[in-house]
């Protein structure tokens, strides 16, 4: 197995995050690549999703896996071992990408390989990478059922700014607190067009329904 | 009931965070009372466990908590009705409370009354609140099952400031691949002088020895 390739990315305090992000969505759309960023609170299982996803369409298409963290590359090694490429990302301290750090990555990544779906693992936290457009297509969050089904009353602009929530870990509903309706009836109300989903990537249920979604996103940016 | 008092706090970028900080702390010696700041991340049962804690404690001291949150009031109406007196501090987005954030939320809230014991729940957060010094005599950092034993090698700086590491709903281990081995090790690697509990709030598994430890610093605040 390859070693995991590690890159410190650095923030141009100078630039327009906005315009960054806009560059970088040309840029992706030119190379017909559908650039997803995923963001949740630690442990929500975005590299469990990751797994379960890259193990499901790694016969259907090329993905690639951007994992942004503070430090240490675990989750870039755990997406390797599933059969995708991944490069880590270390923000250096800071909470989230901005678009100019995401570009970063996949210059570097990107080179000489053609992905059809790219995705970014952003730092876990339901704060900051929510104020930065990172340049992806569309965001989505996972949130998980031992998280709890008020998250996006505590957290509104998570929820406003993603196309998608995903609801993870859904086999443990049983052994807590957790209203899926109210969930999603907070989560509406932040955001009316918000997708919801929900799904355990440990026991299958509800998978199917995310890789449908990944598969129509990848064919319109295909052009299909 | 009460109505819960939300104040909205505001960062002074022009002042020394360790400044504020060490005279808050001064101040409180002075008062004799002990500050205590949690974090964790979202949804890892901050609230619940001081819903726990209150009903256990709140005839041997008087305990006040300081509920710090980007919107909603729903924790500090939750902490009402356990039974302590409780103000919300809205961060207006930011990701983290600064010492004289919360020196704004004490002296509104401290007015006339005493407290033996005075919690702050951090907002849910395992980055950017590890990053400022709030004040606190002590910082705890809760981290729940579910979340994974491999928290402390993404997060460092939150295992290095904290002096107890608090692993919360011990009782749905048996639904999740969590080695408690394996996050204490993790945990000790960051800071070999970190405390490390493990205990359910649902279940009252372990709570005993967290009681023991705040009733421990409690004592010493008070010069006992």
């Amino acid at each position: 197995m390859d070693e995991v390739k590690i890159i410190t990315v650095k923030q141009n305090v100078l630039a327009s995050n906005e315009k960054d992000a806009e560059q970088l969505r040309a840029y992706m759309k030119e190379h017909r690549t559908y650039l997803l960023n995923i963001m949740s609170s630690p442990g929500s299982g975005k590299t469990t999703l990751l797994k379960a996803t890259i193990k499901a369409l790694k016969n259907e298409m090329k993905i690639g896996v951007l994992e942004a963290d503070i430090d240490s590359d675990v989750d870039a090694k755990a997406i390797q071992e599933a059969g995708a490429d991944s490069i880590q990302l270390h923000t250096g301290g800071m909470c989230h990408l901005t678009a100019d750090m995401t570009r970063q990555g996949i210059i570097e990544f990107n080179k000489d390989r053609h992905y059809d779906l790219l995705i970014i693992e952003n730092v876990g936290n339901l704060v900051c990478p929510a104020e930065f457009d990172t340049g992806a297509t569309d965001s989505v969050v996972l949130l998980s059922v031992p998280e709890g089904d008020d998250k996006a009353l505590k957290y509104p602009l998570m929820f406003e700014v993603t196309s998608a929530l995903v609801v993870t870990k859904i086999d443990v509903a049983p052994y807590f607190d957790f209203d899926l309706e109210k969930c999603k009836k907070n989560a509406l109300m932040r955001n009316k067009d918000i997708k919801i989903m929900a799904l355990s990537a440990k026991t299958g249920q509800g998978l199917d329904k995310w890789l449908d979604f990944l598969r129509s996103k990848v064919k319109k940016a295909k052009g299909e």
